[in-house]
């Protein structure tokens, strides 16, 4: 099987092994809405703690690290395949919703006013 | 601009509109791996919040709701972005990592043992 | 050394084994609040994780279940020595703050109004 | 009503008060332990919010600033109500668990050996 890459791959496509993996094992039983996002901040907070005492410079250098990039890469995953799978039952197009969402930050964050700010846009 | 779609789009696709989007507006500042997790985490949250009381059952009419649908799916665009954004400054593969940890929970989730079952692969 | 129990230690009195320990640890400068803030919510997470499947009926009696109450009353510990850490590096006073709030809620939950439902008080 | 202080205040005390407001309003059928770890995990989300992009030594400002500083007193509350009620209705006690779990700290953590690190005990 060749590997799938980012450059190479759909977010249908994605989608569509996670709905086939969760269908072999009959475990949309399970996938309300509400489990899958309680799953999916679980395995948010788990990629979180990777960089829990480290400084936001210090996180660079331990995301960097070979030794913990595997375990990271694999929470990464688990973030985004109950994204994915939560878009499988509820329908939403993620590609869409992320297009919609970035025209909204767009308006909410004017180039000229946030450049170089990380304030929030009630802040700006 | 034809709107996005996720059978028609790649996830690098995602990715670059994302990092265009926090370099214009010199954002890769902020964006540490400590920092990304912290809101990955935190739109994560918020997502869960539209099922808090809701069982299980009730949380799939809460997502089919059209009220709320559209405010759902700006949380879960919340997510992925802040997910893609990490995939950005870490360099990791999303689509690779998912197909890594899928191969690995095949494994530990083989179908025959799994099917019908949400207990955890160590209890099964 | 006499066991604590709820009805006979105060709030001070748990904030200060908290800043003991800590202390003798010289951990007050990794404790600030925006790491504290983290830990408590990894930690809230991994309580979460015990109840992930559960509906919420199986809920109680997975909370009921002697093997797994150790473990989920060391995670219940574990959030709330977060949150007496974050009260003592800040200087909030945990029981004011706690009645102050509750006073908030009684306005925005009236009982008459609020009784028997799980609606949030903007749309009760 | 003379206000609520910590050094005067036990865990219990604290608790009772959770408990009449909850019954008051018949809210126990909504207060499984699974809807109040997701709860209690959204409000510690929100809590760290507050912390989002600025860096730990900035986060100790934020955290002093007095236009922040109800509301962080308010989501801090929120935290520990949710995890009074936990408590209350899992019948567990928060002190002794305390006690317990720090001890269990103090055997995986000795003085001399975390002294001055943030170390993870497997990796000290």
């Amino acid at each position: 099987m060749p590997a799938l890459s980012d450059s190479a791959t759909t977010v249908s496509e994605l989608r569509e092994r996670v709905l086939s993996f969760v269908r072999e094992r009959d475990w949309e039983q399970f996938h309300s809405p509400k489990n899958l996002t309680m799953a999916l901040s679980a395995e948010a907070a788990e990629l979180m703690e990777h960089f829990l005492w480290a400084t936001p410079e210090e996180s660079r250098v331990v995301a960097a690290d070979p030794a913990r990039r595997a375990k990271i890469a694999e929470e990464l995953a688990d973030v985004v395949i109950y994204a994915l799978e939560f878009a499988n039952i509820t329908g939403l197009d993620v590609a869409a919703s992320i297009e919609a969402k970035m025209a909204a930050n767009a308006r909410k964050y004017p180039i000229e006013k946030a450049r170089g700010r990380s304030a929030k846009y009630t802040e700006l």
